[in-house]
């Protein structure tokens, strides 16, 4: 058996995030489509985490196990013929055995895109979230260090049931946490060991409660400390969140 | 009564065009319905021109008349609320009576975006043709000059009805025309007094087989000559057309 690591960018707009379902497009269940065209295996992509719906990635990781004897060049060109121009696979390599796109993650990177100008390009609609109302910028660069370390991210996790098993804790170590501007848009990234199940827009949605005022900087600390969802900010919206790297 | 002009851009991936039909989405039905909710009147804005199903308008133009006393500033706003991101309103201001969108129009402008690298990411596949194969970028460039200049159109025409009735020749005047390199994207650009349907597409598609090494660039000026559709190259798909300026 070949271990297959998949490196693949999604627009994941018209998706119901990654995980098959049944009834829904998902990008797992899209990729095992292709795959089983090409392979005539039936066969489920492990990702490095879900995405869920409406949220894009930029590097995505995902592994497979195959009796295929195709070189990796051929599937990943394979791979993009069958695959929607709304999911492509960027590499295609075969790994050790032992290789898990999920528990070989040492860190993951995300994204996320606030556009600020009034009017959104349609163009672009898709990409971001479109928030043209006044943000103190400066309020919410100094508060994003403060998310830095290790720790309980209870307060930023989905109240769900939405987790993986073995995720017995809501400890995560944040190695970097920042705002800055990109011409026209508010970035943000954020490095870290992992990531809760809504963590990063549920930080996102905070760090705005800082730019309008309602919170200074100092109060993410104390929503650090509260392990309480209910003190922290709302949901920011999918369509600005991209997952942009995951390193082993 | 006011006559407002608006400057309106698109992502027409998911609509079939701009002119409105009973069962379909369409960019002047989706406007009509937003105008309607605004004024209460029922009112079909006039564009400069149709757009196809899945063409885009990075500056269409379309004017409408109305008893409505609305400043043209909440317009913009109102109906950029209303109006899915897909479709924006750039500007709204109120005109001469006289300002007919189509019939005032001096001189258009399009822009047809090539993608050339292997893998074309999903967040750019919506806006071009994504093709990665050879083609003689050169010749392209020195092809696109030869279709400047008053001529009849013909080979580049679609065959099919569907055309104004005013419309009772195919010369039209090409004041520029040209390939340039855009990192990696190769795009033509072309204004002119008008274009006839499928025009744009038909003559980046007749580029196209001189960039192949089919035709060589003097065979432009044989195929305008021979007034016959089945000459000229293939239309080029709708995703990499945009609309990009109406002058007047």
């Amino acid at each position: 058996m070949r271990n297959i690591k998949l490196t693949l960018a999604y627009d994941g707009t018209d998706f119901a995030g990654w995980q098959v379902q049944p009834a829904s497009s998902t990008i797992q269940g899209t990729l095992a489509s292709a795959i089983g065209r090409i392979t005539g295996e039936k066969v489920l992509a492990q990702g490095s985490g879900r995405t869920d719906a409406g949220v894009h990635a930029l590097a995505q990781v995902a592994n497979f196990q195959t009796e295929s004897v195709i070189p990796e060049g051929n599937l990943l060109i394979a791979l993009n013929d069958i695959l929607p121009p709304s999911i492509q696979i960027l590499a295609a390599e075969e790994v050790a055995p032992d290789f898990h796109a999920r528990k070989s993650a040492r860190a993951k990177s995300y994204r996320y895109r606030i556009y600020r100008e009034a009017i959104c390009p349609p163009f672009r609609a898709r990409y971001v979230w479109h928030y043209p109302y006044p943000l103190n910028e400066q309020a919410m660069s100094e508060a994003a260090p403060r998310v830095e370390g290790k720790h309980d991210f209870t307060s930023f996790a989905a109240v769900d049931a939405e987790r993986d098993r073995e995720e017995i804790s809501n400890v995560r170590d944040v190695f970097s946490s920042q705002w800055g501007r990109e011409s026209s848009e508010l970035v943000y990234e954020v490095r870290g060991s992992g990531f809760l199940h809504h963590m990063v827009r549920n930080l996102v949605g905070t760090f705005l409660l800082v730019g309008k005022g309602t919170l200074k900087p100092p109060d993410v600390t104390a929503i650090i400390e509260a392990k309480k969802r209910s003190v922290a900010g709302a949901t920011a919206p999918a369509s600005g969140l991209y997952l942009a790297n995951v390193e082993y």
